[in-house]
Formats: structure tokens, C-alpha cells, sequence
């Protein structure tokens, strides 16, 4: 019989952040998977450091970028897409061996999440499930002591790799905003939110929940560029109560 | 010394969805707190059941209102700000008398959370740390096995509440979109939906990763009016990988 294959969100970096069933999964599958650049160890698989059976089995599924590839190349979606074809392969070798396999995912999985790519690939053929996890967003939030919206509030969460005209106008015509891949996009960024008045209003966050965060006002924040890790809130709730 | 104050989101619903730090401190806390419409037992207080203390102090803060009344009118702002007011010095009293204090909240507390009032009120006078959760389209996107979004995708949070012009405008302006707060506003979100030629793409979830758990194509769904935990999924994800 084969294994079942769990897609395992795991929040936004502090492992106390995992949910109880995610922690449950981790410490009992005999086989985890996580996507990691070359060069670096892995965030998700940071998250779980010693939380996993002694004797799991570890399958690092490499990305075949090393720096990035803009998404509209036509050459980044074949080769990413032949990179996704191996790694579900991957894992349906551990499944069909009967053995269950966690994919762990930073964050939410189905949340601009890589693994939703092999959750494609694999769960029409086993058994499956997916475990949500708290938003990247949601822990930073949280940290830097900042609601986000209430009451009739709109939130747009923007991906920071926009032009400037669209950043400027979805900033114009929202309540919360917040912006995701932040890294070299951050002068442009910055110009956006200052052409749709919000300027004063976006805070910095840095690492949210994890060792060496950082959140500032993003008008005292100076440095360039940002890292991959950070993270741009505007907060709603201009209507207090 | 004063009480910690804890505002503790508990996720979408599943309790095996809370952190494993939600868990900890719901277990040692000598105190609980938790709104409630009148009538019905509280959501988040369900969630919590069998996890407290055995002689766990509970404050149930009932809302003053029992039908909805418009965020908009005038006398709703005065009413809800007085129950804010008092139910924040109800946890003052149990805080100045030296109690750990926790404040449960469905999904996330900083996202349409209620909690956030209390938060506003307290947490400039004592010790405070707020424990994200999972935000209930979480638990309802990975409950339908739908990634939301990917890439550049553009994610837009709607309140159902909002008129069916603006609904309409920014549906036909985003990748993926989730539309909370369904309940009654159904027939003005379905033709939203329609006009904004998304309608095709809409999932009805009802109860998200609970008892009773319903999720259906909206084109499919034809009970009227929808209940409170109802929610609308539009996955964006257009460009596949």
C-alpha cells in the first residue's frame, strides 16, 4: 500500500508557530522533502530542526536558479517545470514504497507556496493532505504589534516584483496592503508608496519571528538592498473604534 | 506584579490547527477570555474545549448586539466603543491582580479580529505578546484543495459587505481574491461575481476545516441565506507551471 503525502505549512519561521498537527506529522512521517537554493540550508527545513524522527530520510529538492530568472522567461517556466516533474518523481519513489512523505513548507503551502507545484503533480495518484500554515504576513503582523484590517476594510497583498504604475494604483485603492518579495524591488517600492500617499503608513519587517528580526517605521529604514526574508505592511483601519 | 496579557489567535476552526504555542499558553493560563454573541456558545471558546486549565477562570464578553446593525451608523460606533471599554477593564482586573490572561480569537487576531479592540485599550499598560493564528481562508483553501495564488499573483480580501459596484470592480481587477463575511450579502456576491466573469472560478466553503465542513462549486450552491462562517475562494493561478 503506498504512503500518504502530506503538504505541511509550517507558519513564519518560529517553530513554536507550527500548528500541533504539523508538529504531529513531522515527528512521526519516516520521509520529509523541502525545497532549498543552493548554498543555503533550507529555511523550512531550519524550521523542523530537531523535531523529526532520528531516522528520517531527507530528500533536498535543490531549485535549479541560483539567482533569479525572471518569471516571464520562457526559459525559466520549462526548466522550472522540469525541475518540479523530478521532484514529484522523487517523492512518488518514497510513496509507492509505502513509506509517508511530509513536504515541508515555509509559511502557507497553497499561499505563493512551491510546494502547490508537486501537491499537483501527486495528489490525484495517493492518499493526501494538506496542512495550512500561518502566513509569512500573519507573523509579522503580529510582531510588530500592528492589526491590519477590521470592519469593511479591503487587504491587497501585492508581490513586490509589480512595476510601479500597478503597485501605485493598487496602493491608491486599498485599505491594508502588504508587500511580499521585497528584496531589490525595494527602491521602486518605495517610490510607489510614497506616489499613493501611504508612505508614511508602510512599516519594515525583517526575519518576522525569527532570530535577528527587525521592524521599523520604512521611512527609518536606509539599507539596500532588503533581504529575501522581509516584508512591507501598510495597516488598515483608518476608521478607529 | 500585573498579569501577561495574551491575545491568542486559535486558527480557522480545527483545534488541531492551533500552534503549539497557542496550545501552551491555553493550558497554563488561570485565565480565559472570549467573545460571544448572545445565545450561542462562542467559537472560539469551543475551540479551546478540553484544553484549559481544570480551574480555568472564564470572562465571556457578550456582544451587545445580538442582529447586525451597520458598521456604519452612529450609534453602533458609540455602543460597541462603551463594551470595548468595559470588557478591556474586566481583563484589567484580573491582570492588576497579578493572572496571566488569555484572549482567544478565531483565526487571526490582527486580521478582522475583534481581539485588536482589547489590544488598543491594554497593551500600552502591560506586558503583552499576541500569538498569530491561522486566518480562516487558510484552513478554507487548503480544506478545498485549491492554491489561491502564485507568482506575481495579485491577492485581494473582500468583506461581502461592501456595495456590488466596488465588489464587481475589484474582482475584475485581481488574480485571487477571498470574499469574507458572506452570510446574507450572497445574491449581491454571486452577481458580482457574474459581472466581473469570475463567477466560473468561485468555490462556496461553509465551515472550513469543522464539523459539518461544506465546500461546492458557488455554482452549485443554492441555499439561501449562507451561514455566518461562509467564505467565497477565487483562486487566481491563471498562468499554470
Amino acid at each position: 500500500m503506498a504512503g500518504t503525502f502530506f503538504t505541511v505549512g509550517l507558519g513564519p519561521g518560529d517553530p513554536d508557530l507550527m500548528t500541533v498537527k504539523a508538529a504531529r506529522i513531522i515527528g512521526a512521517v519516516p520521509v520529509i522533502a523541502y525545497f532549498a537554493k543552493r548554498g543555503h540550508s533550507g529555511h523550512a527545513r531550519g524550521i523542523v530542526q530537531g523535531r523529526t524522527r532520528a531516522d528520517v530520510e531527507e530528500v533536498r529538492l535543490d531549485y535549479p536558479f541560483t539567482t533569479e530568472v525572471s518569471l516571464n522567461d520562457p526559459e525559466y517556466a520549462v526548466t522550472i517545470g522540469a525541475f518540479y516533474e523530478m521532484s514529484a518523481a522523487c517523492l512518488a519513489t518514497r510513496l509507492d514504497a509505502g513509506k509517508d512523505v511530509a513536504l515541508l513548507c515555509e509559511g502557507d503551502p497553497f499561499f505563493y507556496g512551491s510546494s502547490m507545484y508537486l501537491y499537483d503533480r501527486l495528489h490525484g495518484s495517493y492518499t493526501h493532505e494538506v496542512v495550512p500554515g500561518i502566513c509569512g504576513m500573519s507573523g509579522c503582523w503580529a510582531a510588530a504589534g500592528t492589526p491590519i484590517v477590521h470592519g469593511d476594510d479591503v487587504l491587497t497583498v501585492l508581490p513586490g516584483t509589480l512595476d510601479e504604475e500597478s503597485l501605485t494604483t493598487r496602493l491608491r485603492d486599498c485599505d491594508g496592503a502588504v508587500i511580499m518579495k521585497v528584496g531589490r524591488n525595494l527602491p521602486k517600492i518605495r517610490t510607489a508608496l510614497a506616489r499613493a500617499g501611504v508612505a508614511d503608513r508602510a512599516i519594515y519587517v525583517e526575519r518576522g519571528t525569527m532570530p535577528g528580526q527587525r521592524i521599523v517605521p520604512l521611512a527609518e529604514f536606509h539599507d539596500a538592498p532588503a533581504p529575501y526574508f522581509s516584508m512591507i505592511l501598510v495597516p488598515g483601519r483608518q476608521r478607529p473604534r
